[in-house]
C-alpha cells in the first residue's frame, strides 16, 4: 500500500486531490480496479480517463483539466508508472542461499547473498558476484563470470568463458556463448567447423529476453555494451558489437561481424547481414522486418519492408516486380521520344 | 491391432473389402509397409494409390473407383486418419506419480493422477489439476495454474501468475509469462525496464510448439483463447489477444498489443507490428512472411511478401524499387502528354 | 604450445621464418597478442598485416611478399587456422562417466566412455554409442539413438524415436523430434491435432545450433543428411529432407514437406514454404531473408528480399508497389500509341 503522497515523492510529482488516497495495485485505464493506480501516457487513450475505475492516475500537465480522479502530475507518466509498478510486481526472487541440488565447482569464486536454485550447474573457475540469482536448471560454464545482482532465469545456458555484467536480467531458455557458425569446406568439399575461441562480453544493466541466442566470437569477442535491451528470440552471431543503449526488438537478428552503434533501435524481425562486416551508425532506427545488407552511416530512420494487401492485388503486383527494370528502361525510352517530339514542335 | 470394422466404427466410415483386415501401423501412400493403414486426402497423390503396399486406405467417396486395396470411405480422410493414428503413437506419457526429485512447494494445490517427472519445480500457491503431466525439468512459477490433463514437455518454463487451461500441450523449451518488452528512457537517456505486472491467460485445447515465447501483459493480460494452435518458434508479445480457433504457423509473431480475431491463420514467418495497437478481424488468412502494420477489418486472404528470382534479375529489379514513385509520376506526365496529343488530333 | 614446424606439418604448409617460433594462442590480425597465431584469408584485411602483434600468420602464397612476421604458407588459410585453433579451444568435454543424478532407463543400451552430466534423462530402449556426451539437463526420449562421439549440449530435448548419427554437435536449448504441426478442422470447426508418428533421422557430422526446432514427420520421417550444418534458431518442419553438405544460416526455416538438395546454402532468415511440397535442387544458394514459395530446379543463386532506404523514400515507394500492375499496363498502352505514331510518320 502506498499513499499518493509517497508516490508523488518517489516520482517527483505533484498531487492533485487527496494525498492520503491509498493505492493497492496497478491497472490500465480501461481495466483498473478499485484502489489501482493507472497512468495516461498516449493521447490515444485520453478518452478512457472519464470512465476509469482507478483510484488515481499519473499524467502530464497537459491532461490535468477535467481529470475526474485524484492525479499525480509528472513529466514522464510512463517512467513514473514504471517506478511505482515495481512495488506491485508479484514475482519474487528465489531465496538467498544455495540449493542442496545445485552443483557448484569447488574452484568457483562465490560472492555473498547468492540465490542459487535447484539443479543449477556452475563450472570451474567461474565467478558469481554478490547478489547473483541463478534460477532452476541454469548452467554456467567454466571461466564465466556473472556480475553484481544479475538475475538469470530458469533453463538458461551460459557457455564457458563469458562475461556478464552487473544488474542484468536474462530470461528463460536463452543461450549465451554458443559457438559461432563458422563453416569452411576442406579440399574434398566436406564442411568443417571453425573452432570458435572468442568470448562473449555483456555489459552492465543489459536485458536479454527468452530464447535468445548470442554466439561467442570466432577469435575476437562478441560484445554487448551497457544498458542494451534485447527482446525474445533475438539472434546475435559471432563477433557482433552492439553499442550502449541500443534496443533490439523481438526476432531481430545480426549476422556475423555486424557492428551496431549506440542508441540504435531495431524493430521486430529486422535482419542485418552483409557479404562482409556491416556497420550501422549510432542513432539509427530500423523499421519492422527490414533487411539491411549494407552500412548505414547517418543517424535516422530506415525501412525496407513491403506492405500487405489482399491476395489478388498482391499476386498481380508481386509478379510485376521482376519487370521493374525493364519498365524503367521502356519508360525512359518513351520519355526520350516525347522529348524529341516536343523539341520538334 | 485394429480391424477395418473397428476403424470404420471410430471414423463413421464404410468399409469396402474385407472388414476383418488387421491394421498394425500407419504409413504414407508411398512408404506404407505391410499391415499399415494409409489415407488419400490430396488429389495430387491419387496416382500413388495403385502401387501402395498399405493394407487399407481411408479415402473420400470420389476416389473409391479402381482402388486396388480395401478401403474405408469417410467424409474427411485426414481427420479420420488423425483419429486412428493416435493408436499407433509410440510416445508414452510419463508414469503417474511425482518423481522423487521433483520440487513441489508445500502450498501448491495438487489434483489426482498427476504425472510429474524428474527435477520439476512447482512454485508456491500454484494449482495443478487432475491428470496434468509435467515432464523433466519443467518449471512452474508461483500462483500459476495448469488445467485438467494438460501436458507440458521437457524444459518448458512457465513464469508466475499464468493460467493455462485444460487439455493443452506445450512443447519443449517454450517460455510462457516472460516479462513483456517495455522500455522507457529516463531523463538521462538511460533505458529503464517497465515492470510487467499483467498475466498470461491460455484457454482450453491450446497447442503451443517448441521454443515459443509468450510474454505476460504489462498491466492487463496477454490472452490466448480456446483451441488456438501455435507452431514452433512463434513469438507473442505483451498484451496480445489471440482469438479462438486461430492458427499461428512456425516463426510467426505478434508485437505488443496486437489483437487477432477468431479463425485466423498466420502462415510461417508472418509478422504483425504497428506503431500502436493493431487489430485483425476474424477469418483473416495471411500469407507466409508477410508484414502487417495496419488493421485488417475484413475477413479474407492477405499477403505482402516478394517472390524470389535468380540473383541477377533480383539485383537489377530490387534497385529500381526506390525509383518507383518517380516512375509513377513520370508515367503520369507522359500519359498527360499523350492525352493532349490525342485531343489535339 | 606448438612450434611453427608442428603447425606446418599439421596444415601441410611451408614455414617462412624461424621454424622454432612458439605459438601459445590464436588471435585476429587486429587483436592478436604476443605469441598468438593469426591468419589472413580475406584480402580486405591485408593492410592489417603490417601492424599485427601476432607471432606468426597463416596465409596464401599470393600474400607472402612484405610479410613482416614469420608465416606458414597454405592453400586455404581459414581451413588451416581451423585445424590449429582447435588446440586452443578452452571448452572441455565433461568428464567420462555417468553423473549420479542422471536418470538412465535400465533398458537403455550404453556404449563405452560415455560422458553423462547432471540431471540427464535417458528413456527406455534408447541407444547411446561410445563416446557420447550428454551435458546437464539433456533429455533423450524412448527408442532414440545417439551415434558415436556425438555431443549434445545443455538443456537440449530429443523426443522419442529419433536417430542421431556420429560426430554430431547439438547446441543448447534445441528441440528435436517435436510433433509436426498438423492441424485439421473437425465437422464442428474445432481444430484437431493430427498425431505425428514419423521420426527424425539425422546423419553423421551434422551441426545443429542453439534453440533450433526440428519436427518429426507426420507419417514418414524428417531427414537431415550427413554433414549438414545448421545455425541457431533454424526451424525445420515435418517431413522435410535436407540434402548432405547443405548449410542453413541463422533463423532460416523450412515449412512442412520441403526438400532441399545437396550443397545448398540458405542465408539468414530465408523461409521456404509453399501451398504443397517444395523442392529445391542441389547447389542452390538463397540470399538473406528471401521467401521461396515454388520449386527451384536449377543450381545457382537466388534472392527476393527488398533493400532498405531512408523512411521517407521507403514510404513513398512502398505505397506505389500496389500500382505496379496498373503502371505496367499503362506503360504498354503508351508504347502502343508511340509505335502507332512512329508507323504513321
Amino acid at each position: 500500500m502506498l499513499s499518493l503522497a509517497e508516490i508523488a515523492q518517489r516520482t517527483q510529482g505533484r498531487v492533485i486531490g487527496d494525498e492520503l488516497t491509498c493505492i493497492s495495485g496497478v491497472g490500465s485505464l480501461a481495466n483498473a480496479r478499485q484502489g489501482d493506480l493507472t497512468y495516461l501516457s498516449n493521447q490515444r487513450y485520453r478518452g478512457q480517463l472519464q470512465a476509469t475505475k482507478a483510484a488515481a492516475v499519473l499524467l502530464a500537465e497537459q491532461n490535468v483539466s477535467n481529470c475526474p480522479i485524484p492525479a499525480i502530475v509528472v513529466t514522464n507518466p510512463q517512467l513514473a508508472f514504471a517506478q511505482i509498478a515495481v512495488e506491485f510486481d508479484k514475482r519474487e526472487r528465489i531465496e538467498t542461499g544455495i540449493d542442496s541440488t545445485a552443483r557448484i565447482d569447488p574452484t568457483a569464486q562465490l560472492g555473498r547473498n547468492l540465490r542459487i536454485g535447484p539443479n543449477v550447474n556452475v563450472g570451474a573457475h567461474s565467478v558469481l558476484s554478490d547478489g547473483v540469482e541463478l534460477c532452476a536448471n541454469v548452467c554456467i560454464g567454466a571461466f564465466t563470470s556473472v556480475g553484481l545482482d544479475t538475475s538469470i532465469r530458469e533453463n538458461v545456458v551460459v557457455y564457458h568463458d563469458v562475461r556478464i555484467g552487473a544488474r542484468c536480467t536474462i530470461h528463460a531458455n536463452t543461450s549465451i556463448g554458443v559457438d559461432g557458425f563458422g563453416i569452411v569446406a576442406d579440399d574434398e568439399g566436406q564442411l568443417q567447423e571453425v573452432p570458435q575461441v572468442g568470448r562473449v562480453q555483456i555489459g552492465d544493466d543489459v536485458l536479454v529476453g527468452a530464447s535468445v541466442t548470442i554466439d561467442r566470437g570466432t577469435i575476437d569477442d562478441t560484445i554487448i555494451h551497457d544498458n542494451v535491451k534485447i527482446d525474445d528470440q533475438v539472434h546475435i552471431a559471432h563477433n557482433c558489437v552492439v553499442g550502449a543503449h541500443s534496443i533490439m526488438c523481438g526476432r531481430s537478428s545480426l549476422a556475423g561481424s555486424v557492428t551496431l552503434g549506440e542508441y540504435c533501435v531495431l524493430a521486430g524481425g529486422v535482419g542485418i547481414a552483409g557479404e562482409g562486416p556491416v556497420s550501422i551508425a549510432g542513432g539509427v532506427e530500423i523499421g519492422a522486418m527490414t533487411f539491411v545488407s549494407r552500412d548505414i552511416t547517418e543517424p535516422g530512420r530506415y525501412s525496407g519492408s513491403t506492405l500487405h494487401t489482399d491476395n489478388r492485388t498482391w499476386r498481380r503486383n508481386a509478379l510485376r516486380l521482376n519487370e521493374l527494370d525493364s519498365m524503367a528502361k521502356r519508360l525512359r525510352r518513351i520519355e526520350q521520344i516525347c522529348e524529341k517530339q516536343e523539341r520538334a514542335e
